[in-house]
C-alpha cells in the first residue's frame, strides 16, 4: 500500500466544487473515477480542504492509499488522460502512510480577483470578478491589514458552519494591482488581486472578506470599521459574499517534514 | 453620417473567424447583428483582416458608416450588452469618412501561444497549443530571424489563396518566454509567445510559420533551412499548419494622420 499525494490544477466554473456531492459533479467525483478507471479501486481521496461551486484551484493537493503498483511518474498522465480537459493532475509524491492533506495543512493562501477595467476580459471572464467602478485600493489594503491576526472569524462565515470554533489565524494579505491589460489613456484600474494567508478558513470567509473589502473600496464603508465588524462576532455586521469565480485556492503548505 | 472605428476582443473558440459567412457564427455576424439591435441599421462593417475560424484576437480595428446620433461615449456599453459573453467592444473613435480598417492597415501583429510546460493549463487551454516535448528555443529565434524582410511569402501561404501577389513584408519577430506557470523544480519551459509583425499576412501565412518553427524547435528541421524554404515559393516546402487556437491578432497600426 503506498499514500500519494497529488496535486490539481482546475477551472472550476463548472463543477459544485471540490468535496463529492450526491449528483457526482464535482472535482473529488471526477479524480475518483478517474482513478477507478485507471487502477480498478473504489477508493476515497482525502482533499486538502473544500472548495465553493464555481471557486478555482492552482495545485490544490490530495492523497489517497492505493494498492496499485503503477510507477510514481505515470500518474499525472494516466490521470490527465481520463479527466476532463478543466482538471489537470500536476505532480504526484509518494508520502508516509500518516500523512493527511487536510490535517496536514498549515498554511492556505486563496486569491481573489477583481477585474477593475471598465469592459470584462472575455478571456479571463470566468475567473475575474468584474467590477468597473473605481476601487479605493489604499483603503482595500488597509482594511486587509485589519483583518490580519488570530481572531474569531464569525463575522466573516457562513451563518450555515458547523464549526465549533470559528478561530483562525491570517498570516499575511496583499493586494496586487495588475495593469498590463489596461487601454492606454483610459480610466482602467487594472486587474486587482487579494492575497489571504490563513491557518485556515470558515465556510465563505474569504468570498465575505472580499464583499466586504469592495463596500470599503466603493466608500460605503470606512477601512476603520473592519476591526469593529470583525469584534462584532456577527454575519450581519460584515459585507455580502462576493462571487464565487473570483476565488481560487493559490496555494497549501504543509511542514517541511511531513511530505 | 458618421464613420466610427471601434476596437474588438474576442475569445474566438466557438466562431468561424472574423469575417461574416453564410451561417452567421462569426465575429462580423454578431457585430453586425448588435448594431442592428442597437439602432436599426443594417450595415456592414469594414474589418481590418480576415481571421481564421478558432482564431482569437486582442484590440482587432472595425469600423462602419452610421447615421444613428447615439454618443460616441455609449457605444462600447450599449453594444456590449447585445453582444455574447465572449466578444468586448473596448474603445470606439470617430474618424474621418474616408478612413478604412482594412486599406488603411499598415502594420499588423499576431501573437502566436505554446505551452511547452509538461500539462496543459486549464485556465489558457482553449487559447494555447500545447507542445509539452522540449523546444529548441534558439533555433526557433534563429528560424524567425530567416524570415525578416520582404519576401515572397508562397511557402508560407494556403494552397487557397487567391491573392495575386504573395510578396509582403514582416519587420519584426521575437519569442518571449514566460516562466511565471512552471512547477518549482520541473522541467516545465514555460509559455512561449511568438510575437510577428508584417505589412499584411496571407491566408494562414502566421499559422504555417508557427508549424514550420516548431519542426525547427523540435530538431526535425535545420534552422539554416528556413531561407531555402523561403526561396521555393512552393507551399509543399514548409511545415504543417500549427492549430488555430493558439492564434491572436494582437494589434494593427495606422498612420498617425488617418484616424
Amino acid at each position: 500500500m503506498r499514500n500519494l499525494l497529488m496535486k490539481v490544477n482546475y477551472d472550476g466554473t463548472h463543477y459544485d466544487g471540490f468535496q463529492t456531492q450526491p449528483q457526482g459533479n464535482t472535482i473529488q467525483d471526477k479524480l475518483e473515477h478517474a482513478i477507478l478507471h485507471l487502477t480498478g479501486e473504489t477508493l476515497k481521496i482525502t482533499g486538502s480542504g473544500r472548495t465553493d461551486a464555481g471557486v478555482h484551484a492552482y495545485g490544490q493537493p490530495f492523497n489517497f492509499i492505493t494498492s496499485s503498483q503503477i510507477p510514481l511518474e505515470r500518474w499525472c498522465l494516466a490521470l490527465n488522460a481520463r479527466l476532463p480537459q478543466d482538471i489537470v493532475v500536476t505532480e504526484a509524491w509518494e508520502v508516509p502512510l500518516s500523512f493527511h492533506s487536510r490535517r496536514g495543512a498549515k498554511r492556505k493562501t486563496y486569491r481573489y480577483t477583481i477585474n477593475g477595467n471598465r469592459f470584462p476580459d472575455p478571456f479571463q471572464r470566468r475567473w475575474q470578478h468584474h467590477h468597473p467602478m473605481r476601487l479605493d485600493i489604499p483603503a482595500m489594503e488597509q482594511g486587509l491589514a485589519g483583518l490580519l491576526g488570530t481572531h474569531d472569524y464569525t463575522s466573516f462565515a457562513s451563518r450555515k458552519s458547523t464549526k465549533t470554533s470559528h478561530v483562525r489565524t491570517i498570516f499575511e494579505a496583499r493586494l496586487e494591482v495588475d495593469r498590463s491589460m489596461c487601454r492606454p489613456g483610459s480610466s482602467d484600474q487594472g486587474v486587482i488581486h487579494t492575497y489571504i494567508t490563513g491557518s485556515g478558513f470558515l465556510q465563505h470567509m474569504v468570498r465575505i472578506i472580499m464583499g466586504t473589502l469592495m463596500q470599503v473600496g466603493q466608500g460605503k464603508i470606512s477601512a476603520d470599521r473592519i476591526p469593529v465588524i470583525l469584534a462584532a462576532c456577527d454575519r450581519a455586521a460584515a459585507g455580502p459574499t462576493a462571487v464565487s469565480k473570483g476565488l481560487a485556492l493559490w496555494s497549501v503548505e504543509y511542514d517541511e517534514n511531513e511530505n
